[in-house]
């Protein structure tokens, strides 16, 4: 240290106060009381009690929120959770991957995806693997099988495999339908039309499946979002089955989409909030462009929460810190911020859970 | 696939059945009940859900359990986590690091661990970044600082920094006369003693201070584990501040450690076990010794839930799957297992929580 | 295991044949040799071999090449590794993102990205600690701030930061002056025009500036492309600074983007590749769009190289196996393909120097 | 900030200099010329970068160096790379793992690790998976079967998995034969000896049996050390088969292990060092007892490099970053240090040869 740079040194209360008390959890126990104990704990303990903190100051109704959900959130079982914080009021805009909006359709036309394993070694969901021989479900035909072959066999089964969840490609039919006869229609012949104006008219097609034949027990999150007059943007639709499906059908139809017009309403809203926070569910598409929106606006999120586990060592800004996105001006410089490193199928409802039970 | 295999294709059962019904969460629901939810959850939040269904299984009086407890799990605020898993006898052998019970110790005789920061960048715990111009509780004069200054301050002023949490280094030499006066001496004399028995005396010790001078609010782990008769094993000692104590009072006195002897009694224990289990919290020795002793056992883990972060591509045992221990003989070929992948400051609450809800 | 399931144990040799060798290193010995000794080992090293044996077949010029570009590769340093491949003809068509496309053309047009710091505290680059107090070029002034007055401090100096490489805002402007004078009036008045037809005039003016005015040694990505008439994908091109630039001038004039037309090309591409071969750096959108192109054509990839450090547990696309892709019918069912765990900033130029050695 | 506090802001070269200039790669260059290059680029290049550069000062003969190896590094191997380095003089003190001791040894008296793979879907090393179909190394018969047959049948050959590598576990048996005829009598009936004397007696032994029947290719680390001086320090000794087998001879035999008695020399060698240096091979107990022994000397670590892929976010040791340790004081406040985020079985050869490459 240069001998011209003086400093106080800290006085040592600032080292001797606020001491950990230690966690303390009992049977029965709510999960907004668990969410209160990590508070006594560090490491991320600390930052899960920080993040619920944060989010529920963002759920109050003068914070425009805007929630990015990046990662396989539907078919991982997340659906519920969203559509529900939709449904309540809790979401300004929604910023999300063609991937979840896929398969929220395909379950609000009554598909299902199906809990499974990421191999032919892996226990069944809910059952000892000492019971494995059992045949009366059909899953003894698995013994006997690489994984290559199971593979193979979910192939020739038509089933797709996201990690530990099939979905029998049956449905990617039945969407494609869905698509066709509901909801690309109503959007020819007006030139590009804005993936907005896509989602919501898919939103609007899977309620109206739902109000008519009843076949989810949820419509889900388009739907929410429609009902709800939430917009939800989807900058990279085309990498999805919804994107090569709409793809499929402009090549016969007057009908394409306009990869820029969403950055109109996404930056008024941005620019008229008076207090702008952000969820952020994983990195991706749906991270950037949340936070981007900030720099043709001339403020910045006032709260940020993230939840992810990618490294930020490889300087992706999937697990960038929101450290960083201060630096480009997409926090304000006084935001309050927390990133909890973690799984968000088990984060999320945890988070969710324990601020509902503080604000509600 | 050669022609000579044959194999009978999945029935299609298999991969319509069982349903992911998407987690539903609401303020003031339990723990077990969030539990319960990830259930309906796939990717991380289904093996949480797997994982509890294991460790309350677990938890059956019949079954040895063995708990293994590697990183800074006390400075982290889970000591009163462990402590009450081992009173109420749900530990029949626990499995830790030197750092572990020095921590422990340090707590039972009245110190205490304080939420810190990373860097002088973190908002104080608890608080809103925009209000750490407050100088009242002396915080404001971090200001001005580099993170280099900042931990150099942090020497000037003896405190330790564990990621997040500080120690004053006062403890250490607190916890240096605590071990001088009333846990080496009885030690002495006898040749080298085994290392369970210096975590015995450590535990008495720590727990007739508290009796005496009442100054902890939980005398701890390993005061715990005295007063229930549970065997505490720490393989490096020697890498810790305890085993740094250790090491010098050995330089004046007829005192010094076995490095082999407490394997006779956890191989007798795994060797009795009707049915075993363990729980990994985090990798490192603990996790391996806890499993190698199913090496000169002829028996196996009948149960194995580990929580750890650590990746298995680096083909570390930390991040070892449990797969891979099967291969070697340390689980059995029909064991349940469950790895939650996460913090372990925050599962490992939730999990112990959730399982108790299901099994009191 | 049942008893109806018979099989034939693995023969004694496959488990005692191919022995490690264990790597040998000297200094002097090229990027190849080393990549030859990594054959010798296990774990990572082993997937580094095969991972350059497959890509050294994928540069055979009969191979369709796929190259999909994510995360902060250009500002990272990896813009020459990846033109030079286009140049020399070992990539078919680039899938990468607006950010990508963003910093090449900043370093076209004659800006600079910088070795930076991640905060304060880190050491300059190629300078030892211990001479920071050296006030030669002006570092010393950091001495005193904190992470967040330095990002303060960059924000002010209207210097943007990823990770530990900086950028001046100043080049975000000359940037938008190229995209309005050279890049985006040619694009006006045809309607919704592709992405690729951007990124090509892109390439173009970037190659023509550099023609004129010789400002960049390399004029880079885009312009290798163009010359090397290489399409350049970028399906998410609005999450990126130059959507944004594209948005505002799309605000005033006859100029848009369509999100779907990309998709008939890169098919067709896909459709008459007798052997395709795709190497995979980071994940993200370029990940997906480079398989899923897969999904609509009757073959798959039959070579697949995949360098990624996300975990694979959170279920997300961008850490998921290959196997899984193969799953989708993205792969052949006997693709040869490896993942290399790692930053790609260290893997990729150690693999394309391994993979030219081979084949050159 | 507060008004009392005033900085000059940093002046604008500190941005502007130093600029990327981008990794170029070529055919044939060397692992030096690579590393180089890497100091052109950002993120994790520009580490590994810096770490060569520290290394190759570290291995000046003025400086002590420490080699700290956690991880199945001689499975992996890594076994020459390490040899090598003791033998050139490159190591003045070795600490690492039973495993890994054991793992050396069992190739010093002739036995070997083997290429394998993770589960029956794996490639074989070498070949392409459309070639596995071929019957002439008998692998064929691995169709047909699950990874959990794969690893009972592993169990059935008694062959070890170790990631992707195989160990016959007749090596086991045939290391045990080499402990109780050639290692443990010489250590009987001097009471309770030194860690570091059992791998002297280890390395001796190794490098007696080859020097007698030419078994191996290289005698190994143990060998090498012993040849060289060099001691090597293992603290959980008790946490491998090396351990397993002390504590078995040891139930029959006047001989046993002190824990405590190597951390004199190993602090005398830390308290003489005029100029200290410490390459970590991964975290685990190694790298703690490496860092902490500097707890006791007056002095710190003058150079640091750190090789890992653990998160530091979880609190633990293992991913720990080397800031930190300043906070302990394990590191000298101006020490130079660099962690470099990856695989060690990739980086480990790189980094060394690279440094050889600048010093010989």
């Amino acid at each position: 240290m240069s001998d011209d740079h003086e400093y106080e040194p800290p006085r040592r209360e600032e080292f001797s106060h606020d001491p950990i008390d230690h966690a303390e959890v009992r049977g029965g126990m709510t999960v907004g009381e668990l969410a209160a104990e990590y508070g006594n704990a560090g490491i991320g303990a600390a930052k899960v009690h920080e993040a619920v903190d944060i989010y529920a100051e963002m759920l109050d109704p003068d914070v425009t929120c805007f929630l990015s959900l990046a990662g396989a959130m539907v078919p991982a079982g997340m659906r519920r959770v969203v559509s529900d914080l939709v449904r309540d009021g809790y979401v300004d805009a929604l910023v999300t991957t063609g991937a979840n909006l896929t398969h929220d359709a395909i379950e609000a036309i009554g598909g299902k995806h199906h809990h499974g394993r990421v191999g032919p070694n892996e226990a069944r969901h809910g059952t000892p693997r000492s019971d494995s021989s059992d045949s009366s479900d059909g899953s003894h035909e698995r013994e006997g099988m690489t994984p290559r072959e199971f593979d193979e066999a979910l192939r020739d089964e038509e089933v797709d495999r996201i990690y530990n969840v099939y979905l029998p490609q049956e449905h990617f039919a039945l969407f494609e339908s869905h698509l066709r006869s509901e909801v690309f229609p109503p959007l020819e012949g007006d030139g590009a039309v804005s993936i907005a104006r896509l989602t919501r008219e898919l939103g609007r097609a899977n309620a109206e499946v739902n109000e008519r034949e009843g076949v989810a027990e949820d419509p889900g999150i388009a739907a929410a979002a429609y009902e709800c007059d939430v917009p939800v943007y989807c900058p990279a639709v085309q990498d999805s089955v919804l994107g090569l499906q709409a793809w499929m059908y402009s090549q016969t139809s007057a009908f394409t989409l306009d990869a820029l017009q969403d950055m109109t309403p996404l930056t008024d809203l941005a620019f008229e909030a008076e207090t702008a926070g952000c969820l952020l569910v994983g990195g991706g598409v749906p991270k950037n462009f949340t936070l981007q929106t900030m720099l043709v606006t001339p403020g910045a999120y006032d709260y940020a929460v993230q939840i992810t586990m990618d490294p930020d060592a490889t300087g992706g800004l999937s697990g960038a810190t929101l450290d960083e996105a201060r630096s480009w001006g997409k926090l304000e410089k006084d935001a309050r911020n927390a990133t909890v490193v973690g799984d968000a199928t088990i984060l999320l409802p945890l988070l969710v859970a324990a601020a509902r039970e503080r604000v509600e």
